[in-house]
């Protein structure tokens, strides 16, 4: 059994609660606003927009070490909707990292719409969770987690590749706002 | 009726020229020492490795004034496989753009493996190819020869989203190397 705290009650946030109690684990829903509520879970989900993220590791910082802490952003410039907002050779991921160094930082669900996670498809095909990071350990026990409730996941290496994760994350997201693919899609891993 | 020069003879260059005359539109396929023919097409396919492009811009420049050339490489690193060889800033077609003033260049097929061109399916799922280029027409083009032949294309934005297309390319490529998915499947738009 896992323990998962999610901050965040959003689209996202309730999709991967809704994910980690159909495997059998357990789960801390916190609002954003929910600051005198400590982190339990073993792994942190940080369901949050990018741009709510320094003010979590200014506030929950201390209570993330030890934690295995899960960056699912996409830090688009929703302004432009051109760009990202991190530097082209970082990612959001890389610099929650540097700001958690008593913490284990993986890059998951970014890639997935908050559709295909609750209903397990992407289109016809079912959702793979892609998940990048530097500890096998921290992967693994995400990994679990994912595949108990029912979805696939994929070790896509190392914590680098959350750049390239964070690319298709962006890549998609204007596809679909553009309604060139739909959101209860998106690119699928097939074969 | 649209005439279309594939330079490479490779996995690649093969599939887009089946799919060419698929559709009913006219090849000619040269390989990269054929130095002595010319190019008579309109649209263009650079279908070499990336480290072959310089000779190629060298070779070939010129008579690439005035045509549509599509760029298909992904610039990996292939000692190391954990980085592309254009700086993160940019893009290999931002780059042959930059040195190809004279001509319209599109970022095409460097998202779809070859066995998915030939089939029209990844896995179960129709190929779409993802065209990114900052002159509407020669997308326009270049999608009508692609659903012509019988598969998707969707317009992904500027030559901007090159960028994010070759790390795509770069992702999908690493995950195929690692048996983490197959050849014949790979990321498909799905919905």
């Amino acid at each position: 059994m896992t323990h998962v705290t999610i901050i965040g009650s959003g689209n996202m946030g309730q999709a991967i609660s809704g994910l980690v109690s159909k495997g059998g684990n357990t789960v801390e829903l916190l609002r954003h606003s929910d600051t005198g509520k400590p982190v339990t879970g073993d792994i942190v989900v940080l369901a949050v927009p990018h741009a709510a993220i320094p003010d979590i590791l200014a506030t929950r910082g201390d209570q993330l070490a030890g934690k295995v802490v899960v960056d699912i952003t996409n830090p688009l410039n929703f302004q432009t909707f051109d760009s990202l907002t991190v530097p082209a050779d970082s990612s959001a991921a890389a610099q929650i990292a540097a700001s958690l160094p008593q913490s284990r930082v993986v890059k998951a669900f970014n890639t997935n719409l908050a559709a295909t996670l609750a209903s397990g498809t992407a289109g016809e095909v079912p959702t793979t969770v892609l998940i990048a990071g530097d500890d096998r350990q921290a992967k693994s026990q995400l990994a679990d987690v994912v595949t108990a409730g029912g979805l696939r996941a994929i070790d896509s290496g190392s914590l680098r590749r959350a750049r390239e994760l964070e690319a298709l994350g962006f890549l998609q997201i204007t596809l679909a706002a553009q309604d060139k693919m739909p959101w209860t899609g998106g690119f699928a891993l097939a074969g």
